[in-house]
């Protein structure tokens, strides 16, 4: 059996954790200090013996970037690439499909809305077609319906969000990958929100290529991403851009792609947030993913029974299976006021709204939902007083 | 008349001047405090209260970032992007171009690889052709021929590199800007060596879109970049990647571009990276540009007149205005073993390698050179030092 989180130590090596409640983790969490550690002593380097001269001296770590993330992710080192930001890491998949008018892209409704532009963008591009799988009854992907309209096919692509942005659903990325699999599609899975949250294993999974951030759940730098490309499938892409770090110019006057995923990558780089990204997912593995999830979940899970108390509020979290992102809304209080408010007692909090995800809130007539993310760090005593400002007894 | 650089204050605000001779300005500069502190202090301000609450905090100097490039490089705060690094920043540029098959683009001998590979790219994806000006006398760009090659037609643009990464050469980028304003056809500058060495000026240059980076001659920190894009020509330019900071969904389900180079930015980015580039580019104004040049050009050509003393050096820069950036090579000792020997006695340098520009180096039977690159903050105490330990005397 495995032992339990010592949060008081894990709170200890969050100093910030003393002074305030950050329910924020779904926007930026709050770095260890290793992370810090591994990012400012970095800095502190290239300003004592110069910027490329430190990135040699730390050359090892570097290299360990890919490793720490192979572990996190359970996949190979080359299948990894150190990306400037999430955005970016699913852009330089998305983009590298060779799509061809008519092709179908199969997505969901709680899709986020950076990527369902692209979508759009792809749609005028190329011609490609957007399919809108339908969420069943508890809001999750309905995957019944998504083997349908795979098995129907000229589907190239199923592109979904694990974790939404703006709720607790947990969409079921390992079933939509049996499906995708066996029907020779590809599968691109937005990891954003779950990569540091939970186990992610994209062998499990069976994800074709899955994106992530630093900033989240994993506790890194912001200006940080990676991409996972899956060795069987990563010769079938072209990037979207190609400097001399991902292709080189062969004797013919020709280019020739890198090997692997670092094709996805570019010559230069945010090299200590590498550093501390690398760090952030070390210390992740330390913790156990399992036991990093078992906590979050169920800190989640009271958070969302003690709002449904609190008179006037609705929880608007779809799905069987929730995680550590809870949103909702409170009568007669708008959410940028109530987020305000809790600010002033201490407490971070963010707004989700319609345009962040336009097929999900604004269909459900919800035009902005409070979102209040709990990380491992939090507590219960901390659940208690957020209920006690927000209800106004404190 | 202007003041002259106090050379002491500089050199005190860079700690480490006074334990290294720091000759790899080119490759990455050191910081001053100023920059360190700015991006610390809010890599600080995440751990205290949150990522996104530290960028609500830093609101005001965030938006500053585009003021501070709009006086450094002479146009107005929307046609700047903050883009994560230079290689990126002039993919989101080139790749936004709607080349058509059999469109030309015309490029000089000096290019850089990066830039290179993606025309090749671009050739293999929509068929454009690629022309390479030839050099005139003093290696740099013949603009007579550039001239002829443009008026015969069908060039979609011009893209060199305003100061080649593999030498001391300035590429003469206003009147390129001539000709291609005359013409009708786009110009993209590559300025990652030139922006902080010397005043650019995007009005007198007339070019349409410029990129660089923070790490070089700005003193930035690594993993920042930006971009300018004019406002007459923005609106003919689609991003190659969106997302919802660059578009947003309209009504009738179609998207909209973000009006100026927001565009070509995306929703997270390297906060503290980019207090940190605006504090360098807030330094290097405060400095001068112009003193900034004449200082970095001056040291450049002493250390070429006291390199061509030592017997069997010789200095390998092209063109007639040469810039801080010095390249040699030595009979007898490869530039790997010269760059190694030079860091034992606590002096950094860079090799350029003929890969790094293969029209160039590789052309003249250089397959690689030692740079020496320095900065306002070098002295002529380090470039008898630096040539003492070269010859072998020391």
């Amino acid at each position: 059996m495995s032992k339990a989180l010592d949060i008081d130590r894990l709170r200890a090596e969050t100093p910030a954790c003393a002074n305030l409640i950050h329910f924020n983790n779904a926007g930026a969490a709050l770095s260890p200090e290793a992370v810090m550690a591994a990012m400012c002593g970095h800095l502190a380097l290239e300003q004592k013996i110069g910027g490329y001269e430190a990135a040699a001296a730390a050359h090892g770590e570097l290299q360990d970037f890919y490793g720490a993330f192979a572990d996190l992710l359970g996949c190979a080192s080359e299948e990894v690439a150190f990306i400037e930001n999430a955005t970016r890491a699913w852009d330089m998949a998305f983009y590298a499909i060779p799509f061809k008018e008519g092709d179908r892209i199969v997505t969901v409704e709680a899709e986020y809305a950076s990527n369902y532009i692209a979508f759009l963008q792809m749609a005028r591009r190329r011609g490609v077609k957007i399919e809108v799988v339908r969420s069943d009854a508890n809001g999750a992907v309905d995957v019944t319906e998504l083997e349908r309209i795979v098995r129907a096919g000229g589907v190239r692509l199923i592109a979904i969000t694990h974790v939404p942005t703006q709720g607790g659903l947990v969409n079921p990325a390992a079933e939509i990958g049996r499906v995708a699999r066996a029907n020779g599609v590809l599968y691109l899975l937005d990891a954003c929100q779950s990569v540091g949250q939970m186990p992610v294993d994209v062998g499990e999974i069976q994800c074709d290529m899955l994106s992530g951030t630093g900033r989240k759940f994993l506790r890194g730098p912001r200006g940080t991403g990676f991409l996972y490309v899956r060795k069987g499938i990563v010769d079938q892409l072209e990037p979207p851009f190609l400097d001399m770090q991902a292709a080189e110019i062969d004797p013919s006057g020709d280019y020739r792609l890198a090997p692997g995923a670092m094709r996805f990558e570019n010559w230069e780089s945010f090299v200590a947030g590498r550093l501390g990204l690398r760090a952030a997912a070390r210390y992740a593995l330390d913790l156990g993913l399992d036991r990093i999830r078992d906590r979050v979940f169920t800190l989640g899970a009271e958070l969302r029974d003690q709002l449904q108390k609190i008179p006037g509020t609705a929880v608007h979290d779809l799905g069987k299976e929730k995680c550590g992102i809870v949103t909702f809304t409170k009568a007669g209080e708008d959410p940028d006021a109530i987020k305000q408010r809790l600010a002033a007692a201490g407490i971070s909090v963010s707004v989700s709204r319609a345009r962040y995800a336009a097929l999900d809130l604004g269909k459900r007539g919800l035009p902005a939902v409070v979102r209040a993310s709990v990380h491992y760090y939090n507590t219960s005593e901390e659940i208690a007083r957020f209920c006690q400002v927000l209800s106004g007894r404190a």
